[in-house]
């Protein structure tokens, strides 16, 4: 009897420490890393979404720097890295971005920007010149991945190949002729939670041949 | 004493499942996910490296597919989608590729390849058309990162907008002129370790104006 009480005792105190045990596991590995730890990369491709409006909070200069690390770690033809980042967080030109491009209005609410831009002095000869717009949106998708998992929201806002937005932005930020914005991601921490779209079709696969 | 035993029975019994749950719960999560639990996107995307040999061990359609599920997840200018995606599975047409293709030539050792392509038909009027090049790119990177993460390697070989390249693919695959290719990814389990090129530049930043 005094046996069988002392281990229904100690049966119940383990049985306390593995539950709380199991608990405070998950609760920890929330706190330390609030996305990474919980996201795949395939998670965080499917969460993305482009997040147009946030909160006054700043993004700090090595978090902006982290993401544009990212972009720089995109693959690009003949490894040419044929790419410049312009990392804005004075408010004039967010907002001069917002007031002159009507398809990058949210900058004015953003407290951040990166512009991906093509150096052309660094990207190769003739038409492979081009390549560096397949570099780039490469280098923005990882920019994008990067700011979905630090809990941060951005949009890809296109200036290239638009005339008028491309010659606007060159103004602005005092670009040479060789640097070519393709985009500005304008980027913040999320006012609201954001749905993504599900773009899931599967009529866009085809097998082997057309 | 009857009560007291039986209760110790249930209370073991307890324990058991909670302990069998605790390591079942770590030991699927390993097997189901092999690289994920342990990745965290940025991880991926500096890991992520171009993979041009691979062994025989195939890929399942399952992964294939989730490989360009992934693709589609990427943003598209006015959300047109202007995708479509052909897997290539069949050592017939990888071998056609390998060898008709020089840029696409460890296609002949890769067990499955990825075609991202344009399909104009979706894609903007005049100008706007040109933005298919940006949004595929984007896809593309997204497949990368998910080759990467499922322990698979892959490496982005261009066809457009070589004009000879793209008419060899369509002639292979038998492509309607509104399908462009905007590149081969061949892809399979890698050889052999790899180890990514470190592309970080400061000097490619530049904060608020060049």
């Amino acid at each position: 009897m005094k046996f069988s009480g002392i281990l229904n005792v100690v049966l119940i105190v383990i049985l306390l420490i593995v539950g709380v045990n199991m608990f405070s596991k998950n609760d920890s590995g929330d706190q330390v890393t609030p996305d990474r730890s919980a996201s795949s990369v395939s998670e965080v491709i499917h969460r993305r979404s482009s997040v147009r409006d946030y909160t006054t909070q700043k993004v700090s200069k090595e978090i902006l720097e982290e993401l544009v690390r990212a972009g720089m770690a995109a693959p690009s033809a003949m490894n040419k890295q044929p790419w410049a980042f312009i990392i804005v967080d004075e408010r004039e030109i967010l907002d001069a971005f917002g007031e002159q491009l009507p398809t990058s209005a949210m900058a004015k609410k953003a407290e951040a920007a990166i512009l991906v831009c093509g150096d052309l002095e660094k990207a190769g000869e003739g038409w492979l010149q081009q390549y560096w717009i397949q570099d780039c949106s490469a280098a923005s998708q990882n920019i994008l991945l990067a700011i979905t998992e630090l809990g941060l929201g951005g949009v890809w806002t296109s200036v290239y190949p638009a005339e008028d937005r491309m010659e606007k932005v060159a103004k602005m930020l005092n670009l040479p002729e060789h640097i070519v914005p393709l985009n500005i991601i304008p980027l913040g921490y999320p006012s609201q939670p954001d749905q993504p779209k599900n773009k899931w079709k599967p009529e866009n696969i085809r097998w082997n041949k057309w």
